[in-house]
């Protein structure tokens, strides 16, 4: 190894350390940089220069709530002097314990792409099964019930269904290549209506309220932020036809709940599924767990065993890019 | 009109002869056939040449049990001396309705095509919906409980697992592509082990044995008959790996029901999805209703609106190239 060249200070679990600290000693070295990877469980916050936030560490954490791991990790983080970079396992950049690196102005990137994959699957498993009818087989066999759906209640075929997602990032966009596969029309709303694969059509936020009137399939797939909050409300909601079905695979802010839970209830929307909610854990007292045809996983739709190693290979990915970008930097600042 | 042209005697339902008749009419013509169209209400059966079983003749019938449209008009069929063809709306030739015509020696046609895409659909839900956890996010939905699926009880990512497709006709296929756009492996089981679209792998029957412990979903596709009746048995079950979890959308028959639900009962497989059964409907006291990650359906995979037309054009499709084959034969015999 190059004694010569700069070192970097890497913040990473024991777990990645001992299963991925070689491969990733070799992206250093490739860069022009010496590795020094620094395990929670020892590191002094004095030496770290990248935080590697790996799935492994968010065990025990809920989306509010962080865990111990949680907690360790981002005592050393946040105690770092020299931190320049933070990349997290999570497809958002909205839990609570980045919160203090944001405001530090430093660098925080997100896995949005790893959980791409199973998000969206995941997301359109509830689409296909209930416009197929198993939320009303399931109702019934709950009550070991034999009642086929005939005449007007059978569903209405795939080809003739649109589906409208919200964001065209990494999972709106698997989502619509499902979907299409399925022969689902896909439309996507995006900030600029340009091509996008998996979308016969792209428009514009501006064009929201003309396209939900035609909307079988409402997807949120969608970053929360101040422009995005309530994006959905009762209003949007009141324009989706009568039958038409949600599904939020997103953040729960993102839909006015009451306005959600009452056009349920009403029988106005026709089913959900919903991933995500104002309150995490959803409160045993919620109406939403028991409203007919409501699907719900609790905030779980990326879950897949694949996922430490899908969020390690983009993390490597990053880090090989990032090293690229700066390696003149770190080599002029600790040569 | 030419009414020296042959004629031939059509029964069909009020309903397909009101809304498809002249189009009928036009196909008869262009084969060169005067088409008398026999309404089941006012049919003679000396003069029915074909009949049409129509979806909507279908309504009020059970598997095993004609309803009373499908008596009606099989009073005039079955007693139609001069009958030379019975298409069918079901995708199978095993209705005892059938039997009679079948007995006869008269070809009797199957819309197996026709709910191919439904069925293929359904089948694929309940695969990509258990593969992905609802099965057990939705038992614990039913509790109200707030139960992610975390560290070894996350679901196996779809490209590691197998899906193996017993028959690889035309609904078969359909599972095969939308199961290999969703990323699984697919391995057909056929008479002939060649290559099949929607399949990365085609076996024959005589490689059944050797591809069951290395399948995660088995998929029954294929039809009913003498050589296929049980063809899923204890012994078969015992071979697919723990863990493996099974789906059929073709005959009750074709898997032995007892040893089905002991190997779910023991935890041997995980799941599965059945919509067809031994004894239809499934009697209240089968245990099949509860067992965890089982998901019933009743006889109801094909359940689409669009299923009625797509009958009437598999029939159209099938009469042109009918009267392609017989025009000369009717012309000589009638003229």
């Amino acid at each position: 190894m190059n004694t010569a060249a700069p070192a970097l200070g890497l913040l990473l679990s024991a777990k990645v350390d001992t299963a991925h600290g070689p491969r990733l000693d070799s992206l250093a070295q490739a860069g022009g940089v010496r590795l020094q990877r620094h395990r929670v469980e020892a590191a002094d916050p004095g030496h770290i220069d990248v935080a590697f936030f790996s799935r492994d560490l968010y065990e025990g954490s809920s989306l509010r709530k962080p865990g111990p791991l949680s907690d360790a990790f981002f005592r050393v983080a946040d105690a770092a002097p020299n931190l320049r970079w933070l990349h997290v396992c999570s497809s958002g950049q909205d839990l609570p314990q980045y919160a203090p690196t944001l405001a530090r102005g430093i660098p925080v990137t997100a896995s949005t792409g790893v959980t791409a994959a199973p998000i969206a699957q995941t997301a359109v498993a509830a689409i296909l099964a209930q416009s197929r009818g198993f939320d009303r087989w399931l109702a019934s066999q709950a009550q070991r019930a034999w009642q086929p759906l005939t005449g007007d209640a059978r569903p209405r075929d795939l080809a003739s269904m649109r589906v409208v997602v919200l964001g065209a990032g990494a999972i709106g966009q698997e989502i619509g290549r499902l979907c299409s596969a399925l022969g689902l029309s896909t439309t996507a709303v995006r900030r600029r209506a340009e091509p996008t694969p998996g979308f016969d059509t792209v428009i514009g936020w501006d064009q929201l309220d003309d396209v939900l009137p035609h909307c079988d399939w409402l997807v949120l797939a969608l970053p929360l932020n101040a422009s995005t909050a309530g994006i959905v409300g009762g209003r949007q909601l009141a324009r989706l036809p009568r039958g038409a079905r949600i599904v939020n695979v997103a953040r729960g802010e993102l839909v006015d709940q009451a306005a959600l839970t009452h056009a349920l209830a009403t029988g106005h929307l026709a089913g959900a599924y919903l991933d995500t909610f104002t309150e995490e854990p959803l409160p045993a007292a919620s109406p939403l767990w028991s409203l007919p045809s409501m699907w719900i996983s609790p905030h779980n739709s990326a879950a897949s065993l694949g996922h430490e190693d899908r969020v390690v290979d983009g993390f490597a990915d990053r880090f090989r890019h990032w090293l690229a970008a700066h390696a003149a930097a770190l080599g002029a600042a600790r040569r």
